[in-house]
C-alpha cells in the first residue's frame, strides 16, 4: 500500500489504488461478491486489466483493501465517545452499520481473519477493554468475546441479506413468513419459540445487537480489577 | 418427513429418508458442501437419484436434515446441567464440539434462519434463559444475545475451517504465522493487538468460547427481575 501513497497524495486523476478500491466498493455494493472481477474493474475504470495488476495483486488483496476502506472510518467515527463503555458501544454499533450498509464486508471479514480490517478491529476493541480496567483474565475474554459477538453478528447480518436477496424478498416479508411459521409450532415441545413469533416479527435487529454487546459488558464490569 | 418415519421405523434396509441423511452426512463430513451432490448420493447408496427424489426434495431439504441429524443430538446431551445457567453453557459447548466436527453446520445454520435445527436452538435456549428469572426484557435480549452468540462463534469457526482446508495449513500454523505478523505490528498504533500475539498462538478457542457465555451469563444476572 505504502508506494502508491504518495500517487494517490499527489492527487493524479490517472490510475491509482485508491480508484481502484473506490470502484471495487461500488461493484461489491451493486453486484456482490460474484460482480468484482478484473474485467469489471478495467470495464468500470476504462482500463485494461494489466495495469490495475500495476496496482494490486490479485482479487483478494482488492476485496481486502475495500473491506478495509469501510472498517477504517467506521472505526475512526467511533473514538468519540466519553468512556471505553461508551466507545465500545459505538464501535459495535458503526460496524453494525457498516456491515449493514455493505454485507460483503461481513463475509470479507469471517473470510481473512488475519488481515488489517480485523486487526483493526482487534485493537479498537482491545485498546477499549483495556481502559475498562477489568481483571487481567478478563482482558483477552472480554475482547475475543466483543470481537466474536460483533462479527458474528455481522457476518449473520450478511448471511440474511444475501438470502433475502437470492429469495428476492424483503426483510419484513420474510420476518413476517417465520413468525407465521414459528406461530404454528407446536405449543408443547416449542413453547418458547411460538411465544416470541411476534417478537420476531416486530424486533429491531440493531437494538438487540447493542443489548447483546451491554450485556457483555455488565459481565465485564462485574469483573473489575478491583 | 411424517410420511417416511414409519418407514424407517420398520427398519428397512431398503432405500430410507434417514439412510439418505446419514450418507449425506458423511458426504458432507468428506467432501465438504460442494461433495453434496445426487449424483454421489446415488452412487453412495448404490440406487438412482430418481429414487432418492422419492424421499427428499431437494439439496437444501437434504443438507437441512443433515445439519439436524448433527444439531438435534446436541442439544439432547446438553438436557443434563443441574442449573439454567449449567444447561445453557452445556448447550453452547454441545454446538461448539459439533460444528468443529462437522464444519458445514455452521455455513448451514446461518444460511437457513427459519428452519428445524435453528428453531431448536432457539426453544433449547429460550426454555433455560426462561428459567433463569430474569426481567422480561431481558427475556428476548438475553436468548438472543446468546443465540448470536452461539452461531455467530459456530460460523466463524466454519470459516477459520474452510480457510485453513483452502490453504492446505493446519490451525497451529496458521496462528503461528498470524501471531508471528501480529507481533511485527508497529507497538505505537498497535500496542493491544501486538501485546496478545503469543495468548493468540496458544489460545484454546473452546475455552475462550465458554468464557464469552458466561460474560453474557453474568451480564443477565446482573438483571433479575428480582
Amino acid at each position: 500500500m505504502i508506494k502508491n501513497t504518495r500517487r494517490t497524495q499527489r492527487g493524479e486523476t490517472s490510475l491509482t489504488r485508491a480508484r481502484i478500491v473506490a470502484e471495487a466498493i461500488a461493484l461489491l455494493d451493486t453486484k456482490g461478491e460474484s460482480g468484482l472481477t478484473f474485467r469489471a474493474l478495467a470495464a468500470a475504470l476504462a482500463t485494461g486489466a494489466g495495469a490495475i495488476y500495476f496496482h494490486v495483486a490479485d482479487k483478494d488483496d482488492v476485496l481486502n483493501a475495500a473491506c478495509d476502506a469501510i472498517v477504517a472510518p467506521a472505526l475512526d467515527a467511533a473514538a468519540k465517545g466519553a468512556t471505553p463503555r461508551e466507545r465500545l458501544r459505538t464501535i459495535g454499533l458503526g460496524l453494525f452499520d457498516a456491515i449493514d450498509a455493505h454485507p460483503w464486508v461481513g463475509t470479507e471479514l469471517a473470510r481473512a481473519p488475519g488481515t488489517m480490517p480485523m486487526m483493526r478491529i482487534v485493537e479498537a476493541v482491545g485498546q477499549e477493554v483495556s481502559a475498562m480496567d477489568v481483571a487481567p483474565a478478563t482482558l483477552w475474554s472480554g475482547a475475543s468475546a466483543l470481537c466474536s459477538y460483533i462479527l458474528g453478528v455481522a457476518g449473520q447480518n450478511a448471511a440474511n441479506a444475501r438470502l433475502g436477496q437470492e429469495r428476492g424478498i424483503g426483510r419484513a416479508a420474510f420476518l413476517d413468513e417465520l413468525a407465521h411459521r414459528w406461530s404454528q409450532l407446536d405449543a408443547g415441545t416449542y413453547p418458547f419459540t411460538r411465544s416470541i413469533a411476534e417478537q420476531l416479527r416486530v424486533h429491531d435487529d440493531r437494538a438487540d445487537f447493542l443489548a447483546g454487546i451491554d450485556l457483555i459488558l455488565d459481565g465485564m464490569a462485574a469483573r473489575r480489577s478491583r
